[in-house]
């Protein structure tokens, strides 16, 4: 049986889990209604714009993404039908898959990435003082290697 | 066209989005492997679990929750059916609908909690300090009240 959290401990989750579930629910919403595009869609075009020739291997993507590697496919499936992303061998060595993106996804993305930043403007970023910031970026630069080290992913 | 994010901005943001994206997909996962219940479904069991006689209007949970009036529908919908709450209409007016915990809701709210509790522990809590913690409470006590102020549900 884990210790119960201290009040201050349960205050500070409550608030977290509730307000950024919340917070998620909103991004998606709005850019789903905007763009069609899902956040876990947006996701997987910001890796793959950033990435060298737009193109990353699958478990390159589901590291970065922290997603099981079943989630990913499924994923990257529902995004090549709709023409953002087109799967393909690796050039190198022929066994491992790649995603790459597409002009389409390209486009896509240049086209939601003001609606978003507007959205994450209004609802998170622009209530955040200097010292939050700096607070945030610590505790969740801390978070994500930490859920990957422990990643049931393969 | 919203301004762009500031370096600081951007670190902030993209370690938050990512990191605690990642941190609800592993919440869900665990719960779901260990309990059968959602989020959504662990959510709406807290709520109703701490609210006067475990019950509550179903437009108050669907302020509690951030969400809209037909996902809190469905949602309820679904829980009535694994018989973990029941739809009654409300005993003062007759007009409105509440959400009632059952027993069975009950019992499966106290079984999962533990579980539950190790997970948020051994992922986020553990890892704050006291300064992180007070930030982290008011930069998302802020946020849930001004995400419902502008809530798109009725």
């Amino acid at each position: 049986m884990p210790e119960p959290l201290t009040d201050a401990q349960q205050v500070c989750w409550r608030a977290y889990i509730e307000s950024s579930w919340a917070l998620h629910t909103r991004l998606e919403e709005e850019l789903r209604a905007a763009t069609g595009l899902s956040m876990a869609d947006y996701h997987v075009l910001v890796a793959l714009s950033e990435a060298p020739d737009h193109r990353l291997r699958m478990g390159q993507l589901a590291g970065r993404l922290v997603f099981s590697p079943s989630r990913l496919t499924y994923q990257i499936a529902s995004m090549a039908k709709r023409g953002l992303v087109r799967k393909q061998s690796c050039p190198q060595d022929g066994r491992g898959q790649e995603a790459v993106l597409t002009d389409a996804g390209l486009a896509a993305l240049t086209a939601a990435a003001p609606l978003h930043l507007a959205t994450v403007r209004d609802t998170f970023i622009d209530d955040l003082d200097d010292a939050e910031i700096a607070a945030l970026t610590g505790v969740f630069g801390r978070l994500g290697p930490r859920l990957r080290a422990t990643s049931h992913s393969a």
